[in-house]
Protein backbone atom coordinates (compact mmCIF):
# COMPACT_ATOMS: atom_id res chain seq x y z
CA UNK A 1 0.00 0.00 0.00
CA UNK A 2 0.78 3.19 -1.12
CA UNK A 3 2.78 5.57 2.11
CA UNK A 4 2.20 8.98 3.52
CA UNK A 5 5.83 9.69 5.65
CA UNK A 6 4.71 11.51 8.41
CA UNK A 7 8.19 12.98 9.53
CA UNK A 8 8.10 15.14 13.44
CA UNK A 9 10.01 15.73 16.35
CA UNK A 10 7.42 14.84 19.53
CA UNK A 11 8.57 18.38 20.87
CA UNK A 12 6.50 20.10 17.89
CA UNK A 13 2.76 21.15 19.03
CA UNK A 14 1.94 21.39 15.25
CA UNK A 15 3.27 17.61 14.62
CA UNK A 16 0.82 17.20 17.48
CA UNK A 17 -2.28 18.49 16.10
CA UNK A 18 -1.09 17.07 12.83
CA UNK A 19 -0.77 13.72 13.85
CA UNK A 20 -4.53 14.23 15.19
CA UNK A 21 -5.82 14.11 11.59
CA UNK A 22 -3.04 12.34 9.61
CA UNK A 23 -4.58 9.09 9.93
CA UNK A 24 -8.06 10.58 7.97
CA UNK A 25 -6.29 11.60 5.32
CA UNK A 26 -4.07 8.26 4.68
CA UNK A 27 -7.32 6.50 4.80
CA UNK A 28 -9.35 9.13 2.70
CA UNK A 29 -6.67 8.09 0.24
CA UNK A 30 -5.92 4.08 0.56
CA UNK A 31 -2.76 5.34 1.97
CA UNK A 32 -0.67 4.09 5.35
CA UNK A 33 1.07 6.05 7.49
CA UNK A 34 4.60 5.43 7.69
CA UNK A 35 5.49 7.45 11.12
CA UNK A 36 8.98 8.99 11.24
CA UNK A 37 10.40 10.50 14.21
CA UNK A 38 13.89 13.02 14.10
CA UNK A 39 15.31 15.03 16.08
CA UNK A 40 14.90 18.20 14.59
CA UNK A 41 18.07 19.97 16.39
CA UNK A 42 19.52 18.14 13.51
CA UNK A 43 18.03 19.99 10.97
CA UNK A 44 18.53 23.31 12.89
CA UNK A 45 22.58 22.78 12.84
CA UNK A 46 22.09 23.40 9.08
CA UNK A 47 18.87 26.34 8.99
CA UNK A 48 20.47 27.94 12.14
CA UNK A 49 16.44 28.00 13.19
CA UNK A 50 15.95 27.49 17.29
CA UNK A 51 13.00 25.96 18.65
CA UNK A 52 9.78 27.89 18.25
CA UNK A 53 9.40 27.46 21.92
CA UNK A 54 12.85 29.39 22.62
CA UNK A 55 12.54 32.01 19.94
CA UNK A 56 10.97 35.38 21.17
CA UNK A 57 8.00 36.38 19.73
CA UNK A 58 7.46 33.03 17.99
CA UNK A 59 6.93 31.32 20.78
CA UNK A 60 3.97 33.45 21.78
CA UNK A 61 2.80 32.83 18.61
CA UNK A 62 2.53 29.30 18.79
CA UNK A 63 1.32 28.83 21.85
CA UNK A 64 -1.60 31.11 21.13
CA UNK A 65 -1.88 29.48 17.93
CA UNK A 66 -1.92 25.94 19.42
CA UNK A 67 -4.94 27.01 21.76
CA UNK A 68 -6.86 28.30 19.16
CA UNK A 69 -6.03 24.88 16.86
CA UNK A 70 -7.31 22.59 19.78
CA UNK A 71 -10.30 25.07 20.34
CA UNK A 72 -11.01 24.42 16.63
CA UNK A 73 -10.38 20.55 16.31
CA UNK A 74 -11.77 20.23 19.91
CA UNK A 75 -8.62 18.49 20.83
CA UNK A 76 -7.01 18.19 24.52
CA UNK A 77 -4.14 20.30 24.45
CA UNK A 78 -2.33 21.53 27.83
CA UNK A 79 1.38 22.21 27.08
CA UNK A 80 3.02 20.92 29.98
CA UNK A 81 5.93 23.66 31.86
CA UNK A 82 8.84 21.88 30.76
CA UNK A 83 7.46 22.56 27.23
CA UNK A 84 9.89 21.32 24.79
CA UNK A 85 11.20 18.17 25.77
CA UNK A 86 14.32 16.09 24.02
CA UNK A 87 12.34 13.42 22.38
CA UNK A 88 14.97 11.25 22.17
CA UNK A 89 13.98 8.58 24.05
CA UNK A 90 10.50 8.86 22.69
CA UNK A 91 11.80 8.57 18.87
CA UNK A 92 14.08 5.77 19.73
CA UNK A 93 11.78 3.74 21.16
CA UNK A 94 8.99 4.17 18.04
CA UNK A 95 12.08 2.47 15.73
CA UNK A 96 12.59 -0.21 18.59
CA UNK A 97 9.03 -0.82 18.41
CA UNK A 98 8.94 -0.84 14.48
CA UNK A 99 11.56 -3.41 14.19
CA UNK A 100 9.19 -6.34 15.67
CA UNK A 101 5.58 -4.68 14.77
CA UNK A 102 5.57 -1.59 12.19
CA UNK A 103 1.71 -1.53 12.74
CA UNK A 104 2.49 -0.72 16.61
CA UNK A 105 4.06 2.43 15.96
CA UNK A 106 1.34 4.28 15.39
CA UNK A 107 -0.56 4.09 18.69
CA UNK A 108 2.62 4.32 20.28
CA UNK A 109 3.13 7.64 18.66
CA UNK A 110 -0.47 8.25 20.03
CA UNK A 111 0.16 7.10 22.95
CA UNK A 112 2.96 9.48 23.33
CA UNK A 113 1.37 12.51 22.03
CA UNK A 114 -1.22 12.04 24.32
CA UNK A 115 0.82 11.47 27.22
CA UNK A 116 2.53 14.78 26.83
CA UNK A 117 0.10 17.20 25.12
CA UNK A 118 -2.85 16.34 27.01
CA UNK A 119 -2.06 14.52 29.89
CA UNK A 120 1.48 16.07 31.30
CA UNK A 121 3.60 13.43 31.06
CA UNK A 122 7.61 14.09 30.37
CA UNK A 123 8.28 11.83 27.57
CA UNK A 124 11.76 13.52 27.60
CA UNK A 125 12.37 10.69 30.60
CA UNK A 126 12.88 7.43 29.04
CA UNK A 127 11.22 5.46 32.07
CA UNK A 128 8.12 7.83 31.26
CA UNK A 129 8.23 6.72 27.61
CA UNK A 130 8.27 2.75 28.55
CA UNK A 131 5.29 3.89 30.87
CA UNK A 132 3.11 4.65 28.32
CA UNK A 133 4.40 1.94 26.29
CA UNK A 134 3.98 -0.67 28.33
CA UNK A 135 0.32 0.40 28.80
CA UNK A 136 0.13 -0.51 25.41
CA UNK A 137 1.46 -3.95 25.96
CA UNK A 138 5.32 -3.59 25.37
CA UNK A 139 7.34 -5.16 27.39
CA UNK A 140 9.21 -2.77 29.48
CA UNK A 141 12.39 -4.33 30.21
CA UNK A 142 13.20 -5.26 26.69
CA UNK A 143 12.06 -1.88 25.32
CA UNK A 144 14.26 0.69 28.07
CA UNK A 145 17.35 -1.70 27.04
CA UNK A 146 16.67 -0.88 23.19
CA UNK A 147 16.15 2.74 24.17
CA UNK A 148 19.81 2.47 25.57
CA UNK A 149 21.14 0.71 22.84
CA UNK A 150 23.77 1.62 20.85
CA UNK A 151 21.74 0.51 17.72
CA UNK A 152 18.78 2.76 18.56
CA UNK A 153 21.01 5.47 18.99
CA UNK A 154 22.77 5.06 15.64
CA UNK A 155 19.41 4.38 13.69
CA UNK A 156 17.84 7.70 15.65
CA UNK A 157 20.93 9.65 14.15
CA UNK A 158 20.82 8.53 11.36
CA UNK A 159 17.31 8.85 10.11
CA UNK A 160 17.52 12.41 11.55
CA UNK A 161 20.35 13.12 9.39
CA UNK A 162 18.66 11.30 6.35
CA UNK A 163 15.73 13.80 6.50
CA UNK A 164 17.84 16.56 6.40
CA UNK A 165 19.73 15.30 3.75
CA UNK A 166 15.84 14.69 2.05
CA UNK A 167 15.49 18.73 2.66
CA UNK A 168 13.31 18.14 5.90
CA UNK A 169 13.58 21.02 7.93
CA UNK A 170 10.46 21.34 9.59
CA UNK A 171 7.60 19.29 11.92
CA UNK A 172 5.74 17.83 10.77
CA UNK A 173 6.69 16.96 7.70
CA UNK A 174 4.98 14.85 4.87
CA UNK A 175 6.26 13.23 1.52
CA UNK A 176 3.67 11.60 -0.92
CA UNK A 177 5.51 10.17 -4.07
CA UNK A 178 8.40 12.26 -3.04
CA UNK A 179 6.12 15.49 -3.17
CA UNK A 180 6.77 17.34 0.41
CA UNK A 181 4.64 19.20 2.77
CA UNK A 182 5.73 21.19 5.31
CA UNK A 183 3.40 22.11 8.57
CA UNK A 184 -0.04 20.90 10.25
CA UNK A 185 -1.46 24.36 7.98
CA UNK A 186 -0.49 22.24 4.64
CA UNK A 187 -2.78 19.13 5.74
CA UNK A 188 -5.46 20.51 3.13
CA UNK A 189 -3.24 21.17 0.36
CA UNK A 190 -2.15 17.73 0.83
CA UNK A 191 -5.31 16.22 1.01
CA UNK A 192 -5.98 18.13 -2.37
CA UNK A 193 -2.56 16.39 -4.23
CA UNK A 194 -3.94 13.25 -3.33
CA UNK A 195 -6.88 14.11 -4.67
CA UNK A 196 -6.23 15.41 -7.54
CA UNK A 197 -2.37 12.98 -7.74
CA UNK A 198 -0.91 16.27 -7.72
CA UNK A 199 -0.65 19.73 -9.98
CA UNK B 1 -16.05 50.00 7.52
CA UNK B 2 -13.77 47.31 9.64
CA UNK B 3 -10.44 46.25 8.13
CA UNK B 4 -7.86 43.88 7.65
CA UNK B 5 -4.29 44.44 8.71
CA UNK B 6 -2.33 42.61 5.89
CA UNK B 7 1.31 43.32 7.28
CA UNK B 8 4.10 42.23 4.36
CA UNK B 9 7.47 42.59 3.17
CA UNK B 10 7.48 43.25 -0.67
CA UNK B 11 9.82 40.66 -0.65
CA UNK B 12 8.37 37.99 0.52
CA UNK B 13 7.09 35.50 -2.49
CA UNK B 14 4.47 34.04 0.26
CA UNK B 15 3.38 37.83 0.87
CA UNK B 16 2.63 38.17 -2.81
CA UNK B 17 0.29 35.35 -3.16
CA UNK B 18 -1.93 36.13 -0.03
CA UNK B 19 -1.97 39.98 -2.02
CA UNK B 20 -3.92 37.97 -4.63
CA UNK B 21 -6.11 36.55 -2.21
CA UNK B 22 -6.50 39.01 0.98
CA UNK B 23 -8.77 41.44 -1.05
CA UNK B 24 -11.40 38.79 -1.80
CA UNK B 25 -12.00 37.35 1.44
CA UNK B 26 -12.15 41.35 2.75
CA UNK B 27 -14.97 41.64 0.16
CA UNK B 28 -16.50 38.70 1.84
CA UNK B 29 -17.02 39.69 5.04
CA UNK B 30 -17.61 43.42 4.34
CA UNK B 31 -14.20 44.58 5.60
CA UNK B 32 -11.07 46.70 3.62
CA UNK B 33 -7.68 46.07 3.24
CA UNK B 34 -5.34 48.17 5.34
CA UNK B 35 -1.80 47.72 3.99
CA UNK B 36 0.81 47.52 5.66
CA UNK B 37 4.65 47.23 4.36
CA UNK B 38 7.48 46.99 6.73
CA UNK B 39 10.75 45.75 6.63
CA UNK B 40 11.00 42.11 8.02
CA UNK B 41 14.55 42.08 8.57
CA UNK B 42 13.48 43.86 11.87
CA UNK B 43 11.94 41.06 13.09
CA UNK B 44 14.91 39.29 12.09
CA UNK B 45 16.59 41.15 14.63
CA UNK B 46 14.73 39.53 17.36
CA UNK B 47 14.03 36.41 16.83
CA UNK B 48 17.48 35.71 14.77
CA UNK B 49 16.01 34.47 11.68
CA UNK B 50 17.19 35.09 8.58
CA UNK B 51 15.05 35.11 4.75
CA UNK B 52 13.92 32.16 3.69
CA UNK B 53 15.90 33.04 0.51
CA UNK B 54 19.20 33.03 2.92
CA UNK B 55 18.25 29.82 4.61
CA UNK B 56 19.70 26.65 3.28
CA UNK B 57 16.85 23.91 2.69
CA UNK B 58 14.32 26.21 3.27
CA UNK B 59 15.28 28.16 0.27
CA UNK B 60 15.19 24.87 -1.79
CA UNK B 61 11.43 24.42 -0.05
CA UNK B 62 10.01 27.79 -0.33
CA UNK B 63 11.10 27.81 -4.27
CA UNK B 64 9.46 24.85 -4.70
CA UNK B 65 6.37 25.35 -2.69
CA UNK B 66 6.01 28.81 -4.63
CA UNK B 67 5.53 27.50 -7.78
CA UNK B 68 3.38 24.54 -6.39
CA UNK B 69 0.95 27.98 -5.32
CA UNK B 70 1.50 29.29 -8.50
CA UNK B 71 0.29 26.63 -10.08
CA UNK B 72 -2.79 25.80 -8.05
CA UNK B 73 -4.16 29.52 -7.98
CA UNK B 74 -2.84 30.13 -11.83
CA UNK B 75 -1.01 32.89 -10.86
CA UNK B 76 2.20 34.19 -12.58
CA UNK B 77 5.28 33.71 -11.45
CA UNK B 78 8.40 34.03 -12.20
CA UNK B 79 11.35 34.75 -9.30
CA UNK B 80 13.76 37.50 -10.17
CA UNK B 81 17.57 36.18 -10.51
CA UNK B 82 18.32 39.07 -7.77
CA UNK B 83 15.72 37.59 -5.26
CA UNK B 84 15.27 38.71 -2.41
CA UNK B 85 14.98 42.70 -2.63
CA UNK B 86 15.64 45.20 -0.49
CA UNK B 87 12.09 46.59 -0.27
CA UNK B 88 12.87 49.99 1.17
CA UNK B 89 11.72 52.29 -1.31
CA UNK B 90 8.51 50.47 -2.25
CA UNK B 91 7.58 50.53 0.98
CA UNK B 92 7.84 53.99 1.65
CA UNK B 93 6.15 54.92 -1.64
CA UNK B 94 3.02 52.86 -0.02
CA UNK B 95 3.40 55.28 2.77
CA UNK B 96 3.51 58.68 0.95
CA UNK B 97 0.92 58.05 -1.14
CA UNK B 98 -1.03 56.61 1.53
CA UNK B 99 -0.73 59.96 3.08
CA UNK B 100 -2.40 61.53 0.02
CA UNK B 101 -5.00 58.90 -0.86
CA UNK B 102 -5.18 56.00 1.38
CA UNK B 103 -7.42 54.27 -1.30
CA UNK B 104 -4.86 54.43 -3.80
CA UNK B 105 -2.31 52.05 -1.72
CA UNK B 106 -4.13 48.66 -2.69
CA UNK B 107 -3.31 49.13 -6.55
CA UNK B 108 0.11 50.49 -5.84
CA UNK B 109 0.65 47.22 -3.74
CA UNK B 110 -0.61 45.05 -6.42
CA UNK B 111 1.16 46.78 -9.19
CA UNK B 112 4.15 46.29 -7.33
CA UNK B 113 4.33 42.90 -6.61
CA UNK B 114 3.45 42.24 -10.25
CA UNK B 115 5.55 44.12 -11.33
CA UNK B 116 8.53 42.21 -9.33
CA UNK B 117 7.05 38.92 -9.39
CA UNK B 118 5.89 38.37 -12.57
CA UNK B 119 7.57 40.91 -14.70
CA UNK B 120 11.04 40.79 -13.47
CA UNK B 121 11.44 44.48 -12.60
CA UNK B 122 13.54 44.50 -9.45
CA UNK B 123 11.43 47.17 -7.37
CA UNK B 124 14.51 47.18 -4.90
CA UNK B 125 15.68 49.92 -6.61
CA UNK B 126 13.83 53.41 -6.23
CA UNK B 127 13.50 54.50 -9.79
CA UNK B 128 11.79 51.38 -10.63
CA UNK B 129 9.28 51.67 -7.83
CA UNK B 130 8.59 55.64 -9.07
CA UNK B 131 8.14 54.06 -12.75
CA UNK B 132 5.60 51.58 -11.61
CA UNK B 133 3.68 53.90 -9.58
CA UNK B 134 3.86 56.73 -12.16
CA UNK B 135 1.77 54.30 -14.63
CA UNK B 136 -0.97 54.43 -12.36
CA UNK B 137 -1.19 58.12 -12.43
CA UNK B 138 1.31 59.19 -9.63
CA UNK B 139 3.42 62.26 -10.32
CA UNK B 140 7.06 60.50 -10.35
CA UNK B 141 8.83 63.55 -9.06
CA UNK B 142 6.48 64.06 -5.82
CA UNK B 143 7.36 60.51 -5.50
CA UNK B 144 11.03 60.20 -5.75
CA UNK B 145 11.60 63.26 -3.10
CA UNK B 146 9.00 61.41 -0.60
CA UNK B 147 10.52 58.78 -1.20
CA UNK B 148 13.86 60.11 -0.07
CA UNK B 149 12.67 62.21 2.87
CA UNK B 150 13.51 61.84 6.66
CA UNK B 151 9.73 61.88 7.00
CA UNK B 152 9.46 59.00 4.93
CA UNK B 153 12.53 56.92 6.35
CA UNK B 154 11.35 57.79 9.81
CA UNK B 155 7.51 56.36 9.20
CA UNK B 156 8.79 53.27 7.56
CA UNK B 157 11.34 52.86 10.24
CA UNK B 158 8.47 53.31 13.12
CA UNK B 159 5.81 51.12 11.41
CA UNK B 160 8.55 48.27 11.62
CA UNK B 161 9.15 48.94 14.79
CA UNK B 162 5.60 49.02 15.77
CA UNK B 163 4.92 45.48 14.12
CA UNK B 164 7.60 43.83 16.02
CA UNK B 165 6.00 45.56 19.00
CA UNK B 166 2.45 43.57 18.04
CA UNK B 167 4.31 40.25 17.68
CA UNK B 168 4.18 40.46 14.11
CA UNK B 169 7.99 38.17 13.22
CA UNK B 170 6.74 37.03 9.58
CA UNK B 171 5.05 37.68 5.92
CA UNK B 172 2.12 37.75 5.32
CA UNK B 173 1.02 38.39 8.47
CA UNK B 174 -3.08 39.17 8.95
CA UNK B 175 -4.68 40.97 11.92
CA UNK B 176 -8.21 40.96 12.73
CA UNK B 177 -9.55 42.78 15.66
CA UNK B 178 -6.04 42.12 16.83
CA UNK B 179 -6.27 38.37 16.12
CA UNK B 180 -2.97 37.46 14.55
CA UNK B 181 -2.80 35.22 11.40
CA UNK B 182 0.65 34.18 10.11
CA UNK B 183 1.13 32.95 6.61
CA UNK B 184 -0.43 32.23 3.29
CA UNK B 185 -1.56 29.24 4.67
CA UNK B 186 -3.82 30.80 7.17
CA UNK B 187 -6.20 32.47 4.69
CA UNK B 188 -8.66 29.85 5.19
CA UNK B 189 -8.24 30.11 8.70
CA UNK B 190 -8.81 33.63 8.83
CA UNK B 191 -11.92 33.40 6.12
CA UNK B 192 -13.34 30.68 8.74
CA UNK B 193 -12.45 32.80 12.08
CA UNK B 194 -14.24 36.15 10.16
CA UNK B 195 -17.61 33.72 9.20
CA UNK B 196 -17.81 32.88 13.03
CA UNK B 197 -16.82 35.72 14.69
CA UNK B 198 -13.82 33.65 15.94
CA UNK B 199 -13.88 30.78 18.30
Amino acid sequence: MSEIEFWFDFGSGYAYFASLEIDAVARRHGRIVRWRPFMLGTAFKVTGATGLSRTPLKKDYALRDWQRIARLRGAPFSLPPHHPPIALAATRACYAVERDDPAAVGPLVHALFKAYYADGVDIGVADEVVGVAARLGHDPAALAAAIASPELKSQTKTMSESAVERGVFGSPWMFVDGEPFWGWDRLGMLDDWLARGGW
